[in-house]
C-alpha cells in the first residue's frame, strides 16, 4: 500500500482532575487540574476495537506525525504513523499525548499553578512513569476507548506502554516496546544524573525559578549533548562526522570549534532550549531513574503474572544505552510466564535513534504484529 | 617472585628550554622555560639499557607508584610498577614524568608565566601529545639515556607511546600500548567536546582567568563525571552500585541524591577539582581529540613503516570508550609491515578503568613481554 503523509493536524487539549478531583501521586502528593496535549490521527472504529496509544521519549511531545499548520518539520515519528504505514491510520485511530511533567502543552513544571498564579517551578510534585500513565487512562476513557488495540513506544515510551499493561491488564490487547529496559540501571541513572547536575549548575537554574528571566539555557544545552551522545553509536557517529574539519583547512590551535562533531553538538544543544523546558527536562529524567517494574511484583515474572496483552519487543544491535541484553531479561520474564511475545533485535548502526530514523525492518515487524492483533 | 611495595618515592623536577631557547610547538608557537615533573623508580643499569618510560592518562601525574611521604594512597599504576611487580624495579629503571600542559608540576596554564609574572591561563598555547612527548624525550636525554628498553602506557599515555616510536623510531626498543586508540574518533572528541563545554559554562572559569578566585569547580566536577562514566563499563556500574538507594528505605520524590551511583559520581567529581585543574582538563583534553597518527603518514601503514619498535598491544573487552576493534586496526597496519607486534584483548568487566585495576592478565603478559624485549 502507499504510504501517504497525514497532512496537516492540529494539537487538542483536555483537562482532568479539575476542583475538587484531584489526581494522587505515586509520592503522596495530590495534583490538579492537569490539562493533557494530545493528537489524534485517523477515525475509531464504530465498536472502538483500532485505537492505537503512543508514547513518546525524553524529549518528544503530542506531535507525534503529521505537520502542524505552517511548519515543514513533521511529528517525531512520521515514518511509521500514517496512511499506509506501520501505525496505518487508514486501520489504526492513534493517539499521542504529551507526558505528565512536560513542556509540550501537558501540565508541567513550567504550567501556571492555579492557586499561585505562578509557573510551578520546582513546588511541582515529582511525578513517575506511573502518573504519566494514570493521566494518559484519563485521556482514553474521555475519548471513550474502551480497550487499546496497543500501546507503543521507544526508549522512556516503552516504560509507559510496560506500565500500562500491568497496570491496566484487561484494558491492553498489546504492546510495542522499543529500545528501552524494564529499569534503569546504574548506568543509565548516572548518565541522567549528569544532565541534571549540569542544569542545576547553571547560576540561570535558580533553584527552578528562572521563568520570565534568564533561562539556564547553558545547562540545559550541556544535558542535550550528553544526551545526543548516547543516542548514537559509535559508528553512526564516525560515519556522520569522522574527523572532518568545520570550514578549516586545519585545526585551530584554540578552543573554538575545530571538528564538524563539536559544531553538531553545540548546535543541537542551543536548538534544544529553545523547544525545552530545564525544569521538565530535571521531572522527566527523574520519572525514567525511578521507573522499576521489578519492584512492583518483587520479581520480573511477578509483575509481569496478571499482564494478558501480547508483546512484540524491539531493540538495535548499536544501541549501547539500552542495548538488547536488557530487553532479553524482560522477554525471559515474559516466556516463564507463557505469555505471547515476540522478541526482535534489529541489526542497526544508528545506536539509540535508530527507532526514531526509517527502518524497513521496523515497519514490517510492527506492522505485521499490529494485523496479527487486530485478528486475533 | 614476591611483590613488593616501592616505598617512599619523591617527584623531581628538570627546567628545559631555558632562554634564548624555547620549544617550538606543532602550532607554531613557542614555549619556555619548562618545568617537568618527574619520578624515577629502580636503578639504571651500567650500560643504560634497561630505562621503561610510563606515560600517564589524561587526569594522571608522575607519581605513577609507591608513596608520597605522608600519604596513604600509592601513585597511580603501583599495581603494575614496583620490587617483583610487572615493570619490576629491581630489574628495570622506571621514569615517569607529568605532561606538558598538566597541573602537577609540569608547566602548563596554571604555571606562572616568566614574562607576565601571572598564571599563563588561556594565553598558554594549546599544546599536541607532539609536544608532549618532545618535552619528554628533554627529561630522557637530561638524564643520559641513550635509548629506551620501553615505554608503555594507558588511554591517553598509548597515544604518548605510539609517538614516540614513529618521532623516535632509533631510541625506543618497545611499546606496551593499552586502552587507546590510534586517532580520537567522532565520540572521542564528542565526549571530551562536552566535558570542555561543562568547564567553559561555568561562569567562574572567567576565559581561563580564575586563579586566585572562586574555581569553575561546578564544571571541572561535571566534566569529571562523564569522564567516570565512560571510564566504568554496564556491567561494572551496575554490580558496584544497582538501583541501591543511599541511606533511605525509598526515594525522596525530590532532587537530592536517592541511589548509591548518584552520590559517587558527586564524590568523584568534587574530588576532582581539589586536584586538577580546569584549564589544564581543556589543554589535555584538546590535545588528545588532535592526536590523529594517520595524518603523520597519510596512511596508517604508512605512519608506522619506519618504526623499529616490537609492540604489545592490550585492549578490555567491556571498554566501550575504546574499544578492542580501534587497536586492531592499528595492529593491523603493523602487521601489514611486517612489525613485531603482540594484540591482547584482556576479558574484563571493568572498562576503560580496566588497565588501571588489579588484573593478573595484564600483569602478566607485560611482565613477558618486558623479558623477552630485554633478552633480545
Amino acid at each position: 500500500m502507499k504510504k501517504e503523509s497525514l497532512g496537516i493536524v492540529e494539537t487538542q487539549y483536555f483537562t482532568c482532575y479539575e476542583p475538587p478531583q484531584e489526581l494522587k501521586l505515586k509520592s503522596g502528593e495530590r495534583l490538579g487540574p492537569i490539562t493533557v496535549a494530545y493528537e489524534t490521527y485517523g477515525q475509531l472504529n464504530p465498536d472502538k476495537s483500532n485505537a492505537i496509544l503512543i508514547c513518546h521519549a525524553l524529549s518528544g511531545d503530542a506531535h507525534a506525525a503529521g505537520l502542524h499548520k505552517g511548519d515543514k518539520k513533521t511529528g517525531w515519528w512520521d515514518i511509521m504513523i500514517g496512511p499506509g504505514k506501520a501505525f496505518d491510520t487508514n486501520q489504526y485511530f492513534v493517539i499521542c499525548s504529551n507526558v505528565l511533567g512536560g513542556c509540550r502543552g501537558t501540565t508541567g513544571p513550567s504550567s501556571i499553578n492555579p492557586k499561585t498564579e505562578t509557573p510551578y517551578g520546582l513546588s511541582f510534585p515529582v511525578v513517575t512513569i506511573d502518573d504519566m500513565v494514570h493521566v494518559q487512562k484519563a485521556l482514553i476513557d474521555h475519548l471513550g476507548i474502551p480497550r487499546l488495540l496497543s500501546i507503543a513506544g521507544g526508549s522512556m515510551g516503552g516504560l509507559q506502554a510496560m506500565k500500562w499493561c500491568v497496570e491496566y491488564p484487561d484494558f491492553v490487547q498489546s504492546a510495542v516496546v522499543i529500545a528501552t529496559n524494564y529499569r534503569h540501571n546504574a548506568q543509565q541513572i548516572a548518565l541522567h544524573e549528569v544532565g541534571r547536575q549540569a542544569i542545576m549548575s547553571d547560576p540561570d537554574w535558580q533553584e527552578g525559578n528562572y521563568y520570565g528571566k534568564n533561562l539556564p539555557k547553558h545547562g540545559l544545552a550541556l544535558a542535550r549533548m550528553i544526551g545526543h551522545i548516547t543516542y548514537m553509536s559509535e559508528k553512526s557517529m564516525d560515519e556522520k562526522f569522522g574527523r572532518r574539519l568545520i570550514g578549516k583547512e586545519k585545526v585551530g590551535y584554540d578552543f573554538s570549534i575545530d571538528f564538524e562533531v563539536q559544531n553538531y553538538l553545540r548546535y543541537r544543544g542551543d536548538s534544544f532550549v529553545e523547544r525545552f523546558d530545564a525544569n521538565s527536562y530535571l521531572y522527566i529524567t527523574k520519572a525514567v531513574d525511578y521507573f522499576d517494574l521489578e519492584e512492583t511484583g518483587g520479581s520480573l515474572t511477578a509483575a509481569l503474572a496478571h499482564v494478558t496483552a501480547k508483546f512484540l519487543v524491539i531493540s538495535f544491535t548499536s544501541d549501547w544505552l539500552y542495548p538488547s541484553h536488557q530487553l532479553k531479561t524482560f522477554v525471559k520474564a515474559l516466556k516463564t510466564n507463557d505469555q505471547d511475545v515476540s522478541n526482535v533485535i534489529i541489526e542497526s548502526d544508528y545506536g539509540h535513534d535508530a527507532f526514531l530514523i526509517e527502518n524497513t525492518r521496523q515497519e514490517h515487524v510492527v506492522s505485521h504484529f499490529l494485523k496479527r492483533i487486530s485478528k486475533s
